[in-house]
């Protein structure tokens, strides 16, 4: 949540000017993105849908953690879902075809602006709509020729662990070392080996979607997606829509809304059905273990703000409690 | 540069429908204002001035530092200066009328978005603009019915001088605490006495001046704006626009050009005239105070950036110089 450079207003019209939407009006730096830089940019026009008024963009800069050879997967991503009609961002290529710009060694890239606010307490009709918009960028992806393998698997899984250590975990939460290492050995031998892939999103909380009313106006922040199991999308978005933000409440019609949405356009299999709870318990464990090595490694007064891990154990100890698993169950 | 505050997508739009400007579309935060939480919002409209298209605001939420009662003056500040033709934002009224609103017990105000951006790097022309500007407001200013004192003049300074102390000034530059010393009988011996007052901006940086082209199309953040001797803000203007950033490099040319397009629309006295001198070196010690006093009570690795103070006792060093006394003559 920060601008890490600062681009003079020279220097911004100069790289503006290289993407042919017409001259800057202006650059606000917005307070989004963890490790980018971002800008809101308005420029004359024209505007790529044809309608008339200003043009407004999202300007990123990648100022770490990215790899450069991921960039052209995640951009390409956007044009190939933008093309099939799933709202998601457009890349604006520059006067060269370029998808990215390099500006004193970073890259830079030009996607459209998107209307639409990131709720926090979604209605039932918000979450059938998002599921809806998961199904449809499934489907549209699968003829994207790029893959990306999942930096973020049950193998990092056991390497974020080993990296907290038992005493670490330990200090986090007196129960956290014994849950995470009971759940890696469960997860290791349940994890599906033989259900569909597809291009995933992999990140879909309630911040990277645009809402307006009921309506999904934007999926965004792709720079998790990578190629892995279908269903492990699904599972990721019920985690993280489906509960209140520190875990500690299941809201049950928000579940089903969201898979009846998600099923109105993709249909689960059966073995898909049947692997959610343990699909749901990894991605319960991919936010705690990230979450857990991040509030380890962050200073409690930096200006960051650290995330509960434990509202991903509670979700974790919620789908692994065995009275719960008819939530996935068909109707 | 920082949102403190977050606020979920659903009491953004509530506090948006309490000003009447049509349903919520999108907010995002944006990283400006050293004290304040700033979001651009963007609504379906109508828009205030007629045009259609969407409405854009900067919703302000004022966290501290900020006297409540100081609101009143500022917020009605914009009104008066709008009204009469200056370019500066107005601030959109809630439907009880009012120019500010309270959210958990802290002010909020929407003002409109005004388009421009802030250079780094002024051209002539563009100093002979906001010249000008700065001239329409003091004008504009003079039948406004508020005042508020300057709450950082020659008193102050002698306090932020002894706040520091000798000791600490030191420490940021071994001549720091002489140059001080000695400056501060210099002002209170000769800081003028009887020089038209009006209200004055009193901060107008680079970073407060929106430009398109050679064009202002806004003066921003009046949050140190006061009723104060008018040709001192030309000095403070003089200050921030007429030297590069570390105040080690003049630039003549902007200087004339300043001067000149003020003069085009308010002509110096010869009193004030001949008072630049000495006002400028006040404007510099402003500007050097608070610096050196927010250098020593902000820790190096704080993620809000230091500014130098001695960038400032360069300018004062060079206002100081009599061999640079004729910069101000009248040509």
């Amino acid at each position: 949540m920060a601008v890490y450079t600062q681009l003079g207003a020279e220097t911004m019209a100069a790289i503006i000017a290289e993407f042919g939407v017409g001259p800057l009006v202006s650059a606000k730096g917005i307070a989004e993105g963890v490790s980018n830089s971002n800008w809101l940019i308005e420029t004359e026009g024209p505007r790529s849908d044809g309608a008339s008024g200003p043009a407004r963009f999202i300007l990123t800069m990648y100022e770490k953690r990215l790899d450069l050879e991921d960039l052209p997967f995640f951009l390409g991503l956007l044009d190939h879902l933008a093309a099939r009609g799933c709202p998601v961002p457009r890349t604006i290529h520059d006067s060269d075809g370029n998808a990215f710009r390099l500006h004193e060694g970073k890259a830079l890239a030009l996607i459209e602006f998107l209307p639409g606010v990131s709720v926090s307490d979604p209605t039932p009709a918000q979450a059938e709509a998002v599921g809806a918009a998961l199904a449809q960028i499934h489907l549209a992806a699968a003829d994207f020729p790029m893959a990306r393998a999942n930096g973020l698997g049950l193998a990092d899984w056991v390497e974020l662990a080993e990296a907290c250590g038992a005493d670490g975990l330990h200090e986090i939460d007196p129960r956290l070392d014994r849950l995470i290492a009971d759940e890696l050995v469960h997860l290791a031998h349940h994890w599906p080996r033989d259900l569909p892939q597809s291009v995933i999103h992999a990140d879909l909380f309630p911040d990277n979607v645009l809402i307006l009313g009921d309506r999904v106006s934007g999926l965004i922040d792709f720079y998790f997606a990578c190629t892995d199991i279908t269903a492990y999308d699904v599972a990721v978005t019920h985690a993280a829509w489906c509960f209140n933000s520190d875990g500690s409440r299941f809201d049950p019609a928000l579940s089903a809304a969201l898979l009846a949405g998600y099923e109105s356009v993709r249909p689960l299999s059966e073995q898909e059905r049947a692997a959610l709870p343990v699909l749901a318990r990894g991605a319960s464990m991919r936010f705690l273990m990230t979450r857990a090595y991040d509030w380890m490694n962050t200073p409690a007064d930096a200006m960051v703000t650290r995330k509960d891990p434990m509202a991903f154990a509670r979700r974790l100890e919620f789908y692994s409690d065995m009275g719960n698993a008819g939530i996935f169950d068909a109707r």
